[in-house]
């Protein structure tokens, strides 16, 4: 018998179908003797329902009113559930965030979680009862009620899931767990049966959209075991956990990840002197743009070097032009930039006791007779820009190089 | 400077454009130096939707999570509301009834609020607050959200103006007051400046839907003076206060209330013995029907008497079929039944100090030819049994003979 969170997403409850498929699931968890907890979003498409009744009434609203705005998403969500519940027969019962009680900071909208009472929930589990919690939501200490920011139920399920020492957060979400790569970009890109909590927050940083980083992280810090499972197709899923849980034999990358979010910047020619990184970046940093990779090159004869950087695409005019009007001062030649760009990655703890893991990655690149823009390392990826238009074939060429991809399709297309 | 509790309904928020005419009610008088409390409703039709929502899931929903559920509608309109104050550059906050605190019992769906916490809400006023009110809900002494069942909002209203001692509460809706009857039934009906608790509760009850009652009934019990207006028109309304209030020379009938929903039976020849009424009534409210008039003339010769009451229409089947199940053990002659009958009612103080108000009633209907089948009495009001195709013509005749018509209109008539 174990105690499982299981948090679902908009989609999975985004249809009254859908809700009594939730419904059967836990039912069968349930029958098993299984504990749960069940944490729900609000139905998708609610929650933009609301946002846009909000703009209908001012442009600037309250963050307070916000909150009290968009929790009745989920507080819908976790009445129908139990409904749901009870009419199979379980005894079950619906918590707001600020019932339960989350208690977080007064961050309105994106707050964070401070403390969560697990007594009256003990009570509950000890009773046979299914607890259905409001994901995203809580209060602050007055009572008023905060939300956790967009994707934040999966933070509550990894909450409750500390909280409550459960042995597993479930995260149903549509896909059915985490692939070595995007399987639109390679045909035998291969789900993983586990995945380190490192390798997540990687993955998820450079672009796998499937977890909240915040709620890894939280998953992470507390070692709660995370599962990502679909909604829709049976399956296992895969298992996010510690280094000690995986396999010893395993391969020294894990996945590719890759995106086309960002720009680099480059200012040629300048002194290298000593806080000349700091005279570059505080502007940036001041007018609140976030950069990802820095590169600084050797200095040149001249005593010059380059350097680069890159940020979000979004970022990249307000980036460009803060740096146009620095690059004098600083004594800067030229300033270079390049918004068609992509970020490849390749991921794995196994990085670690593997060596030769980069110069593999860069072989198999210049097999393909791609250029590397940029190179940024860390101990469990290495990172490189290339040419946007480079980037499938990139990704394609570091699962095959990197043996990735599915045995039985690898047999199929020999 | 005053401090209005003034409670919106449905259909006057019932879209984004009536909320901002609702902010813009609320800050002309928060101009003119009042302080405010405003109780808001869902948006009109939204409760209705949820509880669609809910049958689909189930035919017969937990009443716990059933008030989880539909207290979203206010908290959605209490949350827009506050924007629209703040656009206006008010500072306003919305509570949820479990948020104020609005402490009821556990009677999920019809709970009875049992104590307000108001040292907040003084705080929020003193400070200059608006403070937006979710009506219609509470919470128990365990934080179980509850709701006050249907019109609610009214009772929050009055509640809360009651609990802080309000100079008025002030009952927006649809219609712009209460009037000496139905203007639909009688072109000369007269909007009524002042009306007494006890006329209001006669008139509601007989008929004309207003106010939910036990508003009212708390409005009486607090001294609450409850004011009805029109969301749409500006006006007076009607004030509905304690007797004391009104003028001196107040006629003696203040208004004609009339429906069609009761339906008739009559157990013909049984025996006059003590307990025959108990005997008759007993099966009928253990069946759970509630019985409105009931009437039993003096023994015939024989000793045997005809017994006569009404009840609901939506209950006249099984009321007949308890009737017809009991009448032969009681020794009855006779089960009569009738459906297609009519109460009018004359209702006013005035009553208590003019003689002969009864007679006046009896004399005007039996100027028309209608015979009156039943005639129950209490201190305001005087109700008649008719035929039901002669209740507006019982009506138009009554609202003339007590001279309740408008006296521009009674001018432009003759």
């Amino acid at each position: 018998m174990a105690l499982l969170v299981q948090k679902y997403g908009g989609t999975s409850v985004g249809t009254v179908e859908r809700i009594e498929a939730v419904a059967d699931r836990v039912f069968k968890h349930k029958q098993q003797g299984d504990d749960i907890v069940v944490v729900v979003s609000a139905m998708s498409g609610e929650t933009n329902k609301l946002i846009d009744l909000a703009k209908s009434v001012t442009t600037s609203p309250s963050a307070r009113e916000m909150d009290v705005l968009l929790s009745t998403g989920e507080q819908v969500t976790i009445a129908l559930l139990s409904m749901a519940l009870m009419r199979r027969g379980l005894d079950a019962r619906s918590y707001t965030g600020s019932q339960i009680r989350i208690t977080t900071d007064n961050a309105h909208g994106k707050a964070r979680i401070q403390k969560i009472d697990t007594e009256a929930m003990r009570a509950d589990l000890d009773a046979g009862r299914v607890i259905v919690a409001a994901g995203f939501q809580g209060a602050d200490e007055f009572g008023n009620i905060t939300t956790l920011g967009r994707g934040g139920s999966d933070t509550t399920g990894v909450a409750l899931a500390a909280a409550l020492k459960a042995d597993e957060c479930q995260i149903y979400t549509d896909v059915d767990g985490v692939y070595t790569t995007d399987p639109r970009v390679v045909d035998s890109a291969r789900r993983l049966d586990k995945i380190t909590f490192e390798e997540m927050l990687e993955m998820a940083s450079l672009g796998s959209k499937i977890l909240q980083i915040r709620s890894v992280e939280f998953a992470g810090k507390y070692q709660v075991p995370l599962r990502v499972l679909s909604s829709f197709v049976e399956g296992e899923g895969t298992l996010i956990t510690t280094e000690g849980n995986k396999s010893m034999e395993q391969p020294a990358v894990s996945g590719i990840a890759f995106n086309r979010d960002e720009a680099k910047l480059t200012l040629k020619g300048v002194p290298d002197l000593p806080g000349i990184a700091s005279r570059i970046l505080g502007p940036i940093s001041d007018a609140n743009i976030e950069v990802d990779m820095i590169v600084q090159n050797i200095s040149s004869v001249d005593g010059t070097t380059d350097f680069t950087f890159t940020v979000h695409r979004n970022e990249y005019d307000q980036a460009l032009s803060t740096l146009n009007s620095i690059s004098e001062e600083l004594g800067a030649t030229e300033v270079l930039s390049d918004a068609k760009i992509a970020k490849v990655s390749i991921v794995g703890v196994g990085m670690r006791s593997h060596a030769g893991v980069a110069s593999s990655m860069f072989r198999a690149l210049a097999a393909e007779s791609i250029n590397i823009q940029l190179i940024s390392t860390s101990e469990i990826k290495v990172s490189v820009i290339i040419d946007e238009k480079y980037m499938e074939l990139a990704v394609r060429a570091l699962h095959s190089a990197f043996k990735l991809g599915d045995c039985v399709n690898d047999v199929s297309e020999t």
